[in-house]
């Protein structure tokens, strides 16, 4: 067969597939990611899960596209909610597809110009993150898994590196139930 | 704004975002698509809606995706069941992802060499249909719409016309509730 089908659930996001296995990024994983230090520091003997997706591994050709779901459970590291490490492309201008399936979120974006959005995720919205978009996804609900269902082209490979070395210019706090502040990044580097 | 959003039902597949309206593909777009032409004849008064789908005009620009929802209706036409068109891309070597998210239908695809494939889709099931393939989406299911969410390289571009002159070189034929043969389409042009 040259087409691949991948079935994953609509109430935990999970593969149902057999044989397909998610990567899992717990909080010892992200250090680093998070702003506040001293509270992933408290939680790092429990070292709950934070996120996990999928890679399928598809053939990273021109053309090809990969996708998966992609898991953030709800919680915070001090007033930041549990999120992706988030990534550039490494082909920079090269855009992704995020379908929100269930749970309540923020896609972050933010470009190398310094020009930061923010879109809104409930289920059933799609976002188109455009080429040149760092892009993290942010868990805001205080109860629910956000889950979210991607698209991008196979060889547009994945830059984590910069936003570990400079973070993203804003961060998104918890200020109550349901309710977030977008504050600049004190530790963002130039 | 860089990104965008659209949201759509999960119920119906439809965009629940303002100003954002399907295609509509009747009865009458579809002559010469479907095989059995007579009894496509007899429903063209009524002029069902066959299918509709979105194309959200993103920039076609190397690298940007586009996006949207197909909803196929439950119905068939003779003995063949409600589908779309079917489509080639105008860059050939160009994949397409698509989500179930409701429904059951199948992804019938063929490539030029005459290679044909069938993944099965229900709701959670996402297909990866590699480049090279036509590929068209069949209602299987008596009374539910089959909804699904694509995503494709903004600037692949679609081929209708081949597909319009060839016809797939299999056809899916209703058998009985839920059931379903694959034979050869007797019109089929080489």
């Amino acid at each position: 067969m040259h087409s691949s089908k991948t079935k994953f659930s609509f109430k935990n996001g999970l593969s149902l597939t057999e044989g397909i296995e998610s990567l899992k990024r717990y909080a010892t994983n992200l250090k680093g990611i998070f702003s506040d230090a001293k509270s992933l520091e408290k939680i790092l003997e429990k070292n709950p899960l934070i996120y996990e997706f999928y890679d399928l591994g598809v053939e990273e050709k021109p053309g090809n596209l990969a996708y998966g779901t992609s898991i953030v459970y709800p919680g915070v590291v001090g007033k930041e909610f549990y999120m992706t490490k988030g990534h550039f492309h490494t082909v920079l201008d090269t855009a992704e597809v995020y379908l929100c399936i269930s749970g309540r979120g923020l896609m972050l974006m933010e470009n190398p110009e310094g020009i930061t959005e923010i879109q809104e995720l409930t289920p059933g919205e799609a976002v188109l993150v455009p080429g040149r978009f760092a892009h993290r996804s942010i868990n805001i609900s205080d109860t629910e898994p956000l889950v979210t269902f991607f698209t991008f082209a196979a060889d547009a490979g994945h830059d984590y590196g910069t936003i570990e070395q400079k973070g993203f210019r804003k961060l998104v706090l918890r200020t109550g139930d349901g309710t977030y502040e977008v504050v600049d990044n004190p530790n963002w580097k130039a």
